[in-house]
């Protein structure tokens, strides 16, 4: 009898290292499938479509990957729009390729900033001061304020790039409202990836960052298992209130089925 | 023998409207002009050059100004890093003409953000997320981080507009660094503008703005007088810990000479 039923899984310092593997994190993959128990990817970047996120498992990772075990904040914020109680509802987006799309997919309509009722803000390279505007002016006129996720930086080769949460704080600032976020460790993108999970009842949410997928479990009564391979070091996360279910050091530490 | 020896006076809700003029303001220059007494517009405004500015007042306000009555967050901007002590001063500039101007004016060389040992902010309606990523990598290189103003927003006919404060919060919470600010209320631009008065003995500071104008006075120790022809009024005012020192419902209520 498994001591956990469901995983939720982050990505990035969890199960690879940028372009680099994580060999242990495939190993848990391998025991994960053997013992029948299922888990989906959660990760806070809104710009990639699941099957980019699936495929780069695949093949960059040999971790075979289909799109329905990847959920990321795009699909997670396509999905909170879907379940909110608007008849109509349009969208203003301000993001990338993976934000699109999931809205895309989920049926519903971008449009204009003038004639929506929702700003839909995620990481966008080609963000600019126009678009700033068209947003403040949108929500200044009623429209819901809606951020993928509040990441302050995202790393690259170049050094640590903006994130989405520092263009959300520029339409913080112009506007005075603050948004629903949608990413870890925030409720949404936890309650649309149990939902996707069928609501197991013995799931556990696994990563390498305290303040995203750690306190995303806390917060949403979860178990955590967090895993020093990324962000978070051990003496820091000693000092936290609120301690993970379980800490390793690697994967390799870590059986499933007991 | 008059009150005051010299005004510091804000522009925008104080000498005009908009485009609209303010008919008691212009009787008040002619009797600082009659009384010989020295004044400067102060303003927040980062985006026009100091002719302009004259000019609009000059040609649109009947208000005949010269450019050395003009002190902007630009020119107070271009002073503050001349009088800083690096032996070369090399700034990445995210800003419209004013400010370009202001630097140029003052013999500082604006070069690409790699080169940078500074980093200037102002308002610039051609941001976009390559500025804000080359301003973050320089500032995480150690490049000095300074923005002209932090006013949340500008009014514009279309409503209100995302101002310089909103690409400051962008780069602040990219790179997690707080910028030294020039304009009103903070001490740079009223030290500027107190020097380019030489230095008056008894000189007061004008404006219709309590969070600008008046702060910036009582904070860097000059006498104030608020008009209430703008953004602050009297029942907000009045819960305010420091009062100004003057307050008028307009400029004729005011005499110049005792």
């Amino acid at each position: 009898m498994p001591q956990y039923n469901a995983y939720l899984i982050d990505l990035d310092g969890t199960i690879y290292h940028g372009s680099q593997p994580i060999p242990a994190a495939k190993r848990l993959i391998e025991r994960l499938n053997q013992a029948q128990i299922p888990y989906l990817f959660v990760t806070n970047n809104s710009t990639k479509k699941p099957q980019e996120v699936a495929d780069n498992l695949s093949q960059n990772h040999q971790i075979p990957t289909t799109v329905d075990q990847v959920y990321t904040s795009a699909m997670a914020t396509a999905d909170y729009v879907k379940n909110q109680p608007n008849s109509t509802k349009k969208i203003y987006l301000i993001g990338e390729a993976g934000l699109e799309f999931a809205f895309q997919d989920a049926g519903i309509d971008l449009v204009p900033a003038e004639e929506a009722n929702f700003v839909v803000m995620g990481l966008d390279r080609d963000f600019n001061y126009q678009k700033l505007q068209a947003a403040t002016f949108a929500i200044q006129k009623g429209a819901q304020f809606i951020a993928t996720n509040a990441d302050t930086n995202l790393p690259s080769e170049k050094g640590m790039l903006p994130g989405a949460g520092s263009l959300v704080a520029a339409l913080v600032t112009a506007t005075g409202v603050q948004p629903t976020i949608i990413a870890k460790p925030e409720a949404p993108i936890m309650e649309g990836a149990l939902a996707k999970l069928n609501h197991p009842t013995k799931p556990v949410m696994v990563g390498d960052n305290y303040n995203t997928d750690i306190l995303a479990g806390i917060q949403n009564g979860l178990a955590t298992l967090l895993v020093y391979t990324g962000v978070s070091k051990p003496d820091q996360v000693a000092l936290e209130e609120f301690q993970p279910s379980h800490t390793i050091n690697n994967f390799d530490e870590w059986s499933v089925t007991d």
